[in-house]
């Protein structure tokens, strides 16, 4: 997803290699602040009332309206796209403003104070250690999902293949969704795992697929506790990773009856939490 | 560096590859939060008159002080070790506070100020884009590091011979410096790239050893902006990474005077920003 031509910039090199020197081009991912705000609508007019910043992340410029839904979705700080009235991406000027509905004096406090522990990118930066884990309004434990080790396995070559933007360079993170069939073809990219991730889960909460009940996420790093958290919050009951996962990852997995996999490549994966779902 | 045992969890995993399935035991990295925290000594006694929480970051535990004072050092909040009189560290609470000098009510609200705008690991939950460059007080302009090709080559296996806790496994991120002669052996780990770091240059800021106008900074994944300002805020030189560089990391790298080296893996490595510092 995404245009390639904004994703990527060729840049001049020096290349290394056993002796030789050689000056050539290679391309990189591009990386650029985005401003996530919120607005809310003035009562009378369309025009907006009022806007807080909420946070700026790093990322590859595409799906900016998708990474704000997904992350202010992931972060807990919107319900559902039904509190959302319009989103306005001005790649341009780096900035998404996430216009809400009017909501009442006393959530809005609410949400004003949940906004200051939340400004970052996933866990980092919150005030205190408590707001850490966000509330999830779907549980693992009623998805039915099973996969097989052998569509498993078969998964990050398809991820590589999907992948719009740097077809198995590994120069940027991915992150897409799977099921018994295989690998969906709509594979987000971005510098920040976290922010794939949210890209993903902001496009599937504007298409009105929450929760992805039937789906698994496959992320292209390691496996972190954010990142289950953003899984366990879109309702995925599997989460695979091409690499290793953390204590507090597979703590969590296990918290939310969720599966873990780490270490999927070369054929082979580990299963660190609900082996269940997996059939050898 | 940090202690082996900490940093490391053993876990129930069952393995999959091939058509076998095992039930195996796994290491994994212990990632979990740290509160960093800042206070000011009360006037009259030996205690802390206000404290402040500035960041929650999930890390690895071990050198819990280093990361804070690293962390402040980097994202510019801290001038030098003189600022502060004190670091408590509390590992079994997950909390460390950082007691500062006393200061002026005039650099206190600066110092307020600018700790909103940057709760967050690096430059994500800044309040807005102005915020995301810090002031660096070294240029690299001065360093005269030079290294050779042959030497730059030889780095990353001595980085896995050097890491403490998951030797060569890549399930945890490692931050080094190295010189002329070589990779020093002093490795700092974390399941954060950007914690890896920061432990490393709040280790050199209360060594005293700051700029490292001597030395340059191994990372074991990408470089990012954030990593090259990180490297930049501590006056390295030289920011070699073992992954690949974003867009912006080789911005800020040539803006800086840096060099900057991405793919350092296999015999090779490409050089993005600054090569005059790397002899062939």
């Amino acid at each position: 997803m995404g245009d390639a031509a904004a994703c990527e910039r060729r840049v001049p090199v020096r290349k290394f290699s056993g002796g030789d020197v050689v000056e050539a081009e290679d391309r990189v991912a591009v990386e650029e602040p985005l401003e996530i705000i919120i607005g809310w609508p003035a009562e009378t007019e369309d025009s907006i009332a009022e806007t807080r910043n909420i946070a700026v992340t790093m990322r590859t410029p595409g799906n900016d309206a998708e990474l704000a839904l997904g992350f202010l979705f992931t972060e807990g700080l919107i319900p559902s796209a039904d509190a959302v009235v319009d989103v306005r991406a001005e790649p341009n000027l780096n900035r998404v403003t996430v216009i809400l509905r009017e909501v009442t004096e006393s959530s809005a406090a609410a949400l004003k104070r949940n906004f200051y522990m939340t400004s970052s990118c996933g866990v980092c930066g919150k005030a205190s250690i408590d707001a850490i884990r966000t509330h999830a309004q779907f549980s693992a434990a009623g998805a039915e999902l099973r996969i097989t080790a052998e569509s498993l396995v078969s998964l990050p070559q398809r991820l590589k293949e999907y992948q719009a933007v740097f077809r198995g360079t590994g120069s940027i993170h991915a992150a897409a969704l799977f099921d018994a069939q295989g690998l969906r073809p709509e594979v987000f990219e971005d510098v920040g795992r976290h922010n794939a991730v949210d890209k993903l889960v902001g496009a599937m909460l504007r298409a009105g697929q929450l929760p992805l009940h039937r789906a698994g996420l496959l992320v292209s790093g390691r496996a972190s506790f954010e990142l289950v958290q953003k899984a366990r919050m879109a309702g995925c009951a599997i989460l695979a990773s091409v690499g290793a996962p953390s204590s507090l990852a597979i703590d969590l997995a296990w918290d939310s009856d969720m599966t873990l996999i780490g270490f999927l490549r070369d054929g082979r994966f580990n299963v660190y939490a609900g082996p269940a779902r997996v059939d050898s």
